[in-house]
């Protein structure tokens, strides 16, 4: 089985740049959104406790088996360790033999910030985006880029509570030539603004965004929102124009449109890739992006990066499936005494 | 995080023997056993495919998660693999970081065969046992190593549509000093028997056992039927006796019970070994023990490794968990050219 350590990940991502990277799982995702129905769906399967919580994500295309191993722990920061950490594994759906392991921390801030950049491709208004982010922690950096890899971003504002995150997202981005403004408040982060990114981490209902706040004609991606009872937006703003979802029946779970009644209406984001239904029809409509993860993406990041590592030195080998001669003599594999 | 791979693996079990590993594990899924209300409990998560099925298998008693990603594919050695692969890992409940990672194809079949060994400390007949077994692929030695960890083992016998298959098993425990006698028909190995094992691959409805082979006062268990649609008793062997389960839910689905209504009766093991109910009542009763497989064993084998290997040189460290020194600054990990 090949193995992509966080030293390999790094490596690779020095590589081939973060904003590369980004812009190439976008085309995967896009891809993998396209034949949406091939997929095994199922919500992801979760174990809450008053810490956080660590879930599975399982799916497969009938070809390959991806799943990912993924924690939310929203008092880890403060403790020293990350909010989220994981890791994922692809297998051979055929004979089941796992063939790729990868760490996925940084893989998924990757593919977090590439499913923002294909939803606002297809939901964002036309012509260049100024920026309101909420939020400057792990997710904050990549969000940025993973818009820019679709849409010329003309301006970015950050409001965070802890002011020390937002300066570390204005000199992370600064190195890559990107000014990042810093608001007083989330109000002014996203004042004459026309997208808008909430990426906030407390794992309670919260309103880190107001109704108010929201001008005609923006996209809203809510991507902090994403475990049962942890929410950022004023729920008005989900009434202020229609709601995309990547799997309705997880997003209801675990989504902001969790304030909202079972039938409140969405609409899953490959309808409008595939063209089966409208995404934005107007200028002036508000579009609401209800991020909140799905093992489709982690899947699709896997195989991107799978398949980006082949014939680079960025994996190794590591020796996971026993694998005897006789494949009914497993006991013959122990070394008798 | 620290990582038990094939080789480790199997020094490890060299430098124990299995006889020693799987009487240890029988003591540590007795004491999980025991405190089995502990555990969070859900039936695995499972994928299933025309070839075979992928599960995950996640459970937790607050302290520690864990969970195992295993296969079964019944057309696999006929093509040179495993019909069980595993891996696993255990990760901190508190902040939701990985910290142990294990192969678990060669600790599946030592939990599975402890299981064994387990339910029948509490439900075989007392006194030796004759031990009669359908099915020689790469449980069966294992199997009889689980009863021998709970019981004097007078003799073993074992039939398999497969004669190489015998002769295979009959070499490897004759390496330990345990003889094995083949036998030309599934009835003529269980005969004179009064404990059986069936342990076979198929995954379809089948009998390799009738009942008029089970003679009173026989522990039944019944290791292979372990997925819908997939059994091996002839279903008129569970009416002989009392029927006991690992998990109630999990094993409806996936256990020689599949085949009976939704209410039929079952006692769970822990609440045998927990003296809240009756397990073996008579001499001539007979027992069935519709062993699946449960969370809370691999669990307790991971954990059981996890604890063996402290200490010695039979793991290495992996690096999987993306820890940045600031919490906050992920991104602050790439290297920015």
């Amino acid at each position: 089985m090949r193995f992509v350590n966080v030293e390999n990940m790094r490596r690779w991502l020095a590589a081939v740049g973060p904003e590369a990277a980004i812009a190439g799982l976008v085309d995967a995702l896009e891809k993998d959104f396209a034949r949406w129905e091939q997929f095994e769906l199922r919500p992801r399967v979760a174990s809450h406790t008053a810490d956080g919580v660590i879930e599975l994500m399982p799916t497969t295309d009938g070809v390959s088996y991806g799943f990912k191993f993924v924690n939310g722990h929203p008092s880890n920061p403060a403790r020293g360790f990350q909010t989220v950490t994981a890791f994922g594994v692809l297998a051979d759906v055929h004979n089941g033999y796992p063939r790729f392991e990868a760490e996925m921390t940084l893989l998924t801030a990757l593919r977090t910030a590439a499913t923002t950049g294909l939803a606002a491709k297809y939901l964002a208004p036309a012509g260049p985006l100024r920026l309101g982010m909420v939020g400057a922690g792990s997710q904050s950096e990549f969000q940025v880029l993973g818009m820019r890899a679709v849409r010329q971003v003309e301006s970015v504002t950050v409001f965070d509570v802890d002011p020390a995150a937002s300066s570390k997202m204005r000199a992370n981005l600064a190195k890559l030539g990107i000014e990042v403004r810093i608001a007083e408040s989330a109000a002014a982060a996203v004042a004459g603004c026309n997208a808008i990114i909430t990426c906030t981490a407390d794992k309670r209902n919260a309103t880190v965004l107001s109704v108010d706040d929201v001008a005609p004609g923006t996209h809203v991606t809510g991507v902090g929102g994403d475990c049962p009872g942890k929410t950022e937006l004023d729920e008005r703003i989900l009434d202020l124009g229609p709601v995309f979802v990547e799997y309705t029946e997880q997003t209801r779970i675990e989504g902001e449109i969790q304030a909202k009644p079972d039938d409140f209406p969405v609409t899953e984001l490959w309808e409008v890739i595939t063209g089966r239904r409208e995404g934005r029809t107007s200028a002036d409509q508000v579009t609401i992006f209800d991020s909140v993860g799905f093992a489709v993406e982690d899947f699709c990041a896997l195989r991107y990066l799978e398949q980006a590592v082949e014939g680079t030195g960025f994996f190794e080998e590591l020796d996971l499936i026993a694998d005897p001669e006789d494949p009914k003599d497993l006991f013959g594999m122990i070394d008798l005494k």
